[in-house]
């Protein structure tokens, strides 16, 4: 087995309102700074074991669907990097 | 001037209590799950005008100083790409 951390990054889906990005740009923008649009997004780092990297994205990419994205309103990638 | 996107990276400091983490790893494990430590961060994208990639990473660097993160527990990373 090799060790692995697969960061999961989990967005709204494109049309899905976000209020908290949208407080954050609003924010942003009465502090004086020029931006445009603002999106957020959370992140998981996930140490795991694995037999190989495909093996380590699969799992990660369950625990997104049974827990970490509500799959109505998110979307998710994953990405996997062998760890020291 | 040129489009770019700023991801910023908000993570917790190494050794501050993350009991969001500590939450979903717990819940993860009961669903059945094997995983080792699991981080969680926040991470903003920004769409903004700049003259360059640094100007661009500088002016995210400052709205991360001002409002994305905490300086006493939160450490922050910044990419930059160019958008078409």
């Amino acid at each position: 087995m090799t060790a692995y951390t697969a960061t999961v990054t989990v967005r709204l889906k494109h049309g899905v309102l976000d209020p908290e990005a949208e407080t954050t740009q609003k924010a942003l923008k009465r502090l004086g700074f020029e931006l445009g649009d603002l999106r957020s997004a959370d992140r998981f780092e996930i140490d795991l074991e694995a037999a190989d990297s495909d093996e380590a994205a699969e799992r990660a990419g369950e625990m997104a669907d049974r827990l970490l994205a509500n799959p109505t309103i998110h979307d998710y990638d994953v990405a996997v990097t062998e760890r020291e």
